[in-house]
């Protein structure tokens, strides 16, 4: 790869470099080849969506070099290049202040930016915000649902809408979910499978290690599991005991397409 | 419905009638034509699956006329008549005494029946019960799920045949589900389409009244509804936020065939 | 209650009169009086937490009186008189059409108020509102738990202070923990007891009634449940089970202080 | 620990050792020992509760000096000794055969032990069981709490005694359940504290990693995570939110008592 060498070379030492890779191999290896290519005194900031427990080793590996590291999580998504991203960072005080200008340019806004602690604490603030977006959404969307269901709300579109003004759920996942409305109002576009991605499944194994009881995220989660199987082994389970003790009727797989 | 006034006369007073038809309206008929039918000193066991909060308004439209009232509750599916049914029954001591042989009918065992408590008290037991029964039976399906999804254990019918034996989930719900297996190993025959009946629905209503945790139950009962929404409004809004804020891949609604 | 009947004598015809009492009892009998007190052409708003379902019952009432009906669910909390209102009311385009100039002295934004469709509508909407809030409040909750556990994030309130600035979970109800985080850093002088209004039961109850799975709003329901109990009988049950198959150590109600 | 040299020489070759310590670092370095102490043909069985994910390095490193490994999930709690155990274990079909009539000992039942699969598959079976276990136990608890909590049910042991006749629900953990209730009809001795072992936390990390959704098991869990911190950060955050938009009365932390 020999745009990291060049790059090296390219920037006037003491250098920072913005690292922002598919987390796991493509990153280690990348921050392999920039242990041996910087110099000392370099800060290397790791903008990726890494599991906040990868930095500790990431650091130490830099360190070894006397390159700093410093974690980074962005949240913000497409809109942030118009809205101003936020930003949260992990490291040394030393580190952080130096890539700080850096960090501004994305995030315009005065407090856009946290310095949430030593290393890992910026992909770790990251997760968990991460994992409250999970739990908002899947709010949203059961409400959604049972509006939808109900008799009673014949424009489903136009009370969300509403909601946008002077409510307690106002937020922007709101907003988005009312410009998704106002783009397909029965969303007829969108298959209901719903992926995941690391940061919702990292924050429920963080709940267990640290014995939080976190059941809004985690349903969250299950919830898009669940999209994503109709015919889950589980289900079939259930069905299976009920047509043993009750001779309930069953759905067979044949006749019900799928 | 000549068949109720024959019933009522080909029987000697005093007169025990087990009604055992769909709840609500048909229930409800019924006893309205048994309370003309009947004589005082008579009692009618309601052995249906009402709603608990049914058998008040049932009991004082029949003491009206002199007649004692039971609500019942029976459980043991297609294989209560091997092995005896459990009867879960509410009324006074009067009346459960009078009903009681025949309950023995049903339920051999000396420990079979019990006398759960005033009016509503036999179909509010069996409800509870039906509840515990939806955890259970998602508990083990999600265990079944967990061990097919694993690639630990190639042959999950023979570990759960195993449990039967001295571990401490054996239980005639393990029983059913290694019956299944036996019958068809990888329940190929089963759509995932899981309905639930109102016993699931009421507990999760009385968990709520009575301001009572019931996470399990509850778990149970959502998957049995999400389980027959494979597009569910939630998840497509689930997915349109995610395209809005992320510029997410999506799952288009033509493409994968639900 | 004189007042009522003054009120009404002082107002001139045609007049629209807004109720704002505790669900249930008083506000049944307060529309019981209006019904005999106004005149047909009149129209009056029920702005309290009344349950959805009994604004049919409510309507009919005033309709046999040529009274009209709009039920409104207001949300904004303390803050609507500074910041607006957001109102979601029910009924017939004529009636909220002669109700609409004093909706918008509570909400001055132009879609801060939304006709949500027929009588019962307005407390609809403002339930499912209600619903979300309860998951979305949870999903926050979680999460900050989650950091304070955290050994990684050593000052969370200024985490959760940058979150308002660009992030997918910006919101209202994030801004309201921010201030109260600035108020008391370590909530310390509350307690964990938290309590529940009607609007989230019944959302639940709506739910199980509709069959859609809502896993997040009603976790956060059981939460509050839980939070008041914390030596609920299931707890204890669970304990004694532990014991009897495993011998475990559990612990004894006497010594810890519960 | 001489102990360990001592039982090595006093058992004839080929050997089988059973080792049965706590999970990590003194199962870890047990094996080391064993490793040189042991020679090849000899097979020891790992079990204790170790994580399925320990299973691989444990049996590598015996390999090594031709020493074969077989892991070992043993269910059936302070009864076995009486019932039998239930037994699950992991390993090639060559080890698991030498220590066969060993694993017959603890199961005298013929089906009472399951070859569930490759090394791991042991305790990976066993996880999962207690996995079940945690959700069984959470319904039963949650069904004992809502009669506990009705009107309609004034003898709450009485109703669960008979429910081991006949129901859906039989099990052993429901046997359980009354003999506690026996020794102590309203379970006054417990608090509500209860404690979690292992494998309900990893029974959660592989229904993350393996996407399952496993709503009724993680209930479970997080009803005992919750269960000891009646003052949870989550909930005091909770209370600050409502307090904060809706001036919500809120228990303030000194005069409750937790």
């Amino acid at each position: 790869m020999s745009s990291l060498e060049e790059l090296a070379q390219k920037l006037a030492a003491p250098r920072v470099v913005w690292l922002m890779l598919p987390a796991g191999d493509p990153t280690r290896d990348a921050l392999r080849q920039l242990a041996s290519l910087l110099s000392p005194g370099d800060v290397v900031v790791e903008g990726g969506n890494s599991r906040f427990s990868d930095d500790t080793e990431h650091a130490a590996l830099l360190a070894e070099h006397g390159i700093g590291y410093v974690d980074c999580g962005v949240s913000g998504g497409v809109w942030g290049r118009e809205n101003g991203y936020a930003v949260m960072c992990g490291g040394s005080d030393e580190h952080v202040k130096r890539v700080w200008p850096l960090l501004r340019s994305l995030a315009p806004e005065e407090d856009g930016i946290v310095h949430a602690g030593p290393v890992g604490a910026g992909h770790y603030a990251k997760m968990v915000h991460n994992g409250i977006e999970y739990g908002m959404m899947q709010a949203l969307a059961e409400g959604y649902e049972l509006l939808e269901a109900s008799e009673y709300v014949p424009d489903v579109p136009k009370v969300l809408a509403s909601w946008r003004h002077g409510t307690v759920v106002r937020s922007w996942l709101l907003d988005l979910q009312v410009r998704a409305l106002e783009a397909d109002p029965e969303l007829a576009a969108l298959s209901g499978r719903v992926d995941d991605s690391g940061e919702g499944r990292w924050t429920v194994e963080e709940a267990v290690r640290l014995a939080v009881s976190a059941p809004a995220m985690t349903a969250a989660l299950y919830a898009r599991f669940a999209s994503r199987k109709p015919n889950a082994a589980q289900l079939k389970a259930l069905a299976s005991m009920r047509q043993q003790f009750g001779g309930h009727a069953v759905h067979a797989a044949a006749t019900d397409g799928n």
